[in-house]
């Protein structure tokens, strides 16, 4: 009996995010790809990304896109671009790789050369007040972890109702920390690569989000020493540097273009996934977990 | 007021695993380590792989072990170890590595060499019902995806109160098909190596997981076609065979054991990495998502 009302509560998704509309019908028939839903949307449903708040991490392999939050961690965003503009991430390397984990990063110099102009550490940016004038589009699907989650310029989001944060879904950029919750600054970062863990939401502060180019950072060899170091330097995978995309001549520049989440495109392909069906998916499920959607991005055309 | 209710709600779990216990209270104090748990853990505690139900992929980095589910997937677990026997995985490739989704292999020869005594293609086996007399040690905490969710011998499992299937967390291994439900049986495999693609969930018969070795499978270069086919047989990331562990010399065998999921020390583990709190983790969240939950492996002793 318990296990049939409980059953009838999670089909009404009665608990899921407080305040956020019910879970939407499927749509009639097959739904709509991702590439059909882009092909559909409008043009102002798109956000150029802001160069001032956009990193660009260079590696032999290619280009590692950021984006930065500064709504969210604001002296942590000011921070990196200032250690940018000082140089401090020149010839920097990944240095640790723990599988289903994170790939994190760093300078390859031990000890690494002090800032100069930005700040070696600072105070935790964890969270913000759930009453920020933020964008916060909400899910109508249960989450595990939190009452309330949802999407903010492309950043998913979560809330407890009192503060909200960035969840650590897969390719999201946190500030590595010592023991101390104000030990981190932005001289080591990290964007993770596997499986959300979403135990580290609000233990850390989250710089932003790879747009582009995740597939660099999740293929890197794992490291074989404790929680995933590589062993030794010659292990370490160089990058050439992080720039801020503001600093790069505009020839150089990767331009993107990132689907609104407060978008009606962004809602419709949303409750695709949540209800796809086609010939290959036959039982749809009617549900989809805030780090399991991904946000569309493309170059910005002419 | 509604956000208030609901709040309420989440925290008092009242809609999570129906006819599952509600969340245990923190343990006082730091929680322990997995390492922790583990020492402190009974013979008793342990179930040693079954060399029948567990696969040895041997790669040039090293050997990926998969436990397979034969109460899940029978005549699918039966029809993998035929074709092994008869030499149908020998000299195999991964063909496809998508990223933040699968790894898939297959026979490297195309067109592939057609089974003798294994079949092509099988039933599907998506789900079994509900009330199959499986273990099932269920979570307390909510899912996306489905009302109900646990652990059935180290398998993440979740079902609809009907019936239950594994659920598509990192590392799990299915098998490919085609348009049609009943077009796979094993003669092409995949691995999971992102975030749960738990929309898979139902919709593919589900072969078993891997035990060790998933940093050998997650890590290999993203395939540049579509959907992350390599557009080349020289991309192919090449295994020497798949054989059942049985039919290795014993000398040659990697005995394991992994942590029981109906044990104390289990619960004792995933209670503490729900309430995680120690130098580092100051916040705790009190929840646990299913595909979160590491399931400890160790070398057989002695």
């Amino acid at each position: 009996m318990k296990r049939i009302a409980c059953l009838a509560l999670f089909l009404a998704s009665a608990c899921a995010s407080p305040g956020a509309p019910a879970i939407p019908p499927p749509p009639e028939g097959n739904t709509p790809s991702i590439a059909d839903v882009i092909a559909a949307s409008k043009p102002e449903e798109w956000r150029r990304l802001d160069p001032e708040n956009t990193l660009y991490m260079d590696f032999p392999q290619g280009r590692v896109i950021i984006e930065m939050a500064p709504e969210f961690t604001p002296n942590h965003v000011a921070n990196v671009r200032a250690l940018s503009r000082e140089g401090h991430f020149v010839n920097g390397a990944v240095t640790r790789v723990q599988d289903n984990f994170v790939s994190q990063w760093a300078q390859a110099a031990d000890p690494p050369r002090p800032p100069k102009i930005g700040k070696e550490t600072l105070k935790a940016e964890f969270w913000i007040p759930r009453s920020t004038q933020v964008e916060f589009t909400t899910l109508p699907d249960p989450d595990t972890y939190a009452p309330e989650v949802g999407f903010s310029k492309g950043f998913p989001v979560a809330s407890d109702g009192t503060r909200m944060w960035i969840a650590h879904c897969y390719g999201v950029v946190g500030v590595g920390r010592d023991v101390s919750v104000d030990s981190g600054g932005g001289t080591e970062l990290y964007a993770v690569i596997g499986q959300s863990p979403r135990n580290l939401d609000r233990q850390l502060s989250v710089l932003g989000r790879v747009v582009q180019g995740m597939e660099i950072l999740s293929a890197l060899p794992r490291g074989t020493g404790d929680i995933g170091f590589y062993k030794t330097p010659e292990e370490y995978q160089r990058y050439a540097d992080i720039k801020v995309a503001a600093d790069v001549p505009e020839a150089e520049r990767t331009n993107l273009e990132v689907m609104r989440t407060d978008s009606a495109s962004f809602a419709t392909m949303v409750n695709g996934r949540r209800w796809r069906r086609d010939d290959f998916y036959t039982d749809p499920i009617g549900r989809i977990g805030l780090c399991n959607v991904m946000v569309p991005s493309r170059p910005v055309s002419g």
